[in-house]
């Protein structure tokens, strides 16, 4: 627990109370206030925020796109609760209070900007799922409400981002599989257009060529980005011959459905088919035998997405926007194994 | 794809649009307006309720009051994703758009609910993760805000709320496993106050005492509400004697912790120990054997739930609100067997 919210606790207030004394609004009983400033004293608390000048709207509030009805969310993807709380305790720590907009997959994403952008329900937004041609970067990189993505994309546009280091995490996948002498090794990516599906293949080509494995495109496999979509690579993956001795998964929640259909098939992620994961998931600690994976630390990456959202919010126009490209470091597992001799 | 979503993919307009002009709401473009109405007839779209006299306030706006920080948002839970898709279009339906508010366990939730409506940035809210008390029940039926709670409470009001059966679903398991021939039947029951886990174990005590089964305090076993939760359950009777041969589970993340602690214990779930669920969920289906547990339709209780919030906003002050108890379906499985001899 951090600083603000250890203070909240501790006085038996919320966290948008707590901040809103610390950062002076007006809208907090003046002993309350004094109460939050003693305590913060006492405890040491320095809001690093606090005292900036805001590009505050009206409503203090900042919106995060969330793409709803797809696989990944229907799946058991608790990627956006995880970053959620801290998103949300590093914006109160700025006095601004998050909510979340679910978006459908089937609808027109641009009518759903164009829509928050109307209502002035939110004084900066957070889009996440960017596309490698992303439309909604266009849209707000040209309107007035400030934003950030959670995600890169080839749309140019002066805008801050955050995203995953996808290439790295996938030419070290290759590198490592190889160093243990596999060399036909597929590669689940998400399909459809996820700017993250086009960098983690670019990644694995990279690899792939500098390390003169093969270049079979039947060892590409699209998927979606869910359990579903690991049971589709493991049937695919039975089904080819040759076969490939290591498969490596764009999406975390894809060694679910894989492993299942590997044992009801008599084999053993490791022993026959070597497999390395993408996020290191607390569910995945539910598989035997553990994935290899790579590690990311969703608080820490929301916290930065917050700060960057508040960065945004309180520049001058035309100060050139933060990128940040977050590192994922390698966490070995029994999943991998040389492959059968 | 029900009628709205299926007008607005064929008109390529977001659903918020095709609605807003069903509603006759001014914000849309006349020219568009022609367009959904003169599809919405060809279609036979009849937007059962449009033209009713809501209570609107400014916002037209819907929050759901998410608790986030808790083991079940940060295990694989997706219940609120599939949730949120049907009961935004159903709000859509109406012309209300839906917010998400996220809300830490860790903070107060009467302050959270006394910020939200001091915003007046929705015209009604959605609470869920009801208590047997719950101070947030009685805070809403004496503020002017319209709400719905997703499950019941204790605590007295003219509330509308919609909640599952769970106390059938708690009777129907002991009574099937009895049919067996279990006697010795063990229960997992979230920890802390939730009402649900109150009426699982009230389910649970009345069928044992009907069929004048042992009632024996070592068999209830509190735990949290997530996979995890289901790892601590199979430690504790891995560690009873005598064992129980049978266990049923008040929140279906258990099952997945359960099965992998069983499987490293060299047990299977059906042989070893019998294992009722609670609600099939699509992630359950990579577990071998399959759970017997009970169905419930998200989509339907989704859309029930927007129904019973326009309703809401449409009755006139002192109408007797909407109380619903959703029943939920047997759905047998292999992890139910007659115990060992």
């Amino acid at each position: 627990m951090s600083g603000i919210r250890a203070l909240a606790r501790r006085l038996e207030l919320s966290i948008g109370t707590v901040s809103r004394a610390l950062n002076g609004r007006p809208d907090v009983n003046p002993a309350t206030r004094d109460r939050v400033l003693n305590a913060a004293r006492e405890m040491g608390y320095r809001p690093n925020q606090s005292g900036r000048a805001l590009r505050h709207g009206r409503t203090s509030t900042v919106g995060l796109v969330m793409e709803t009805g797809n696989p990944s969310t229907l799946g058991g993807d608790s990627f956006f609760m995880w970053l959620v709380d801290a998103l949300q305790e590093e914006l109160a720590v700025a006095g601004l209070d998050l909510v979340i907009l679910p978006c459908h997959s089937a609808d027109d994403p641009i009518a759903f900007l164009e829509r928050q952008v109307a209502r002035r329900a939110v004084d900066a937004l957070i889009i996440s799922a960017t596309r490698r041609q992303d439309a909604r970067i266009a849209y707000l990189a040209g309107s007035d409400t400030p934003f950030v993505a959670l995600g890169r994309s080839e749309t140019p546009g002066d805008y801050a981002w955050i995203d995953l280091d996808f290439e790295t995490v996938a030419r070290e996948s290759v590198e490592r599989l190889a160093a243990l002498g596999h060399r036909r090794i597929a590669v689940a990516v998400p399909q459809g257009d996820a700017n993250l599906a086009h960098l983690y293949l670019r990644g694995y080509r990279a690899a792939v060529a500098a390390l003169g494995l093969p270049d079979d495109p039947a060892l590409v496999l699209r998927t979606s980005a869910s359990e579903n979509g690991g049971v589709e690579v493991a049937q695919a993956i039975l089904a080819m011959d040759p076969r490939p001795t290591a498969v490596m998964l764009g999406h975390e929640m894809m060694a679910i459905g894989l492993y299942s259909t590997l044992e009801r098939a008599g084999l053993r992620p490791g022993a026959d088919l070597s497999v390395v994961g993408f996020r290191q998931n607390p569910q995945l600690g539910f598989l035997s035998p553990s994935l290899a994976c790579f590690r990311l630390d969703l608080g820490e990456l929301g916290r930065a997405l917050g700060r960057s959202v508040v960065d945004v919010l309180a520049s001058p126009a035309g100060l050139k926007p933060g990128r940040l490209i977050w590192p994922m470091g390698f966490e070995p597992g029994p999943s991998m194994e040389p492959p059968p001799l």
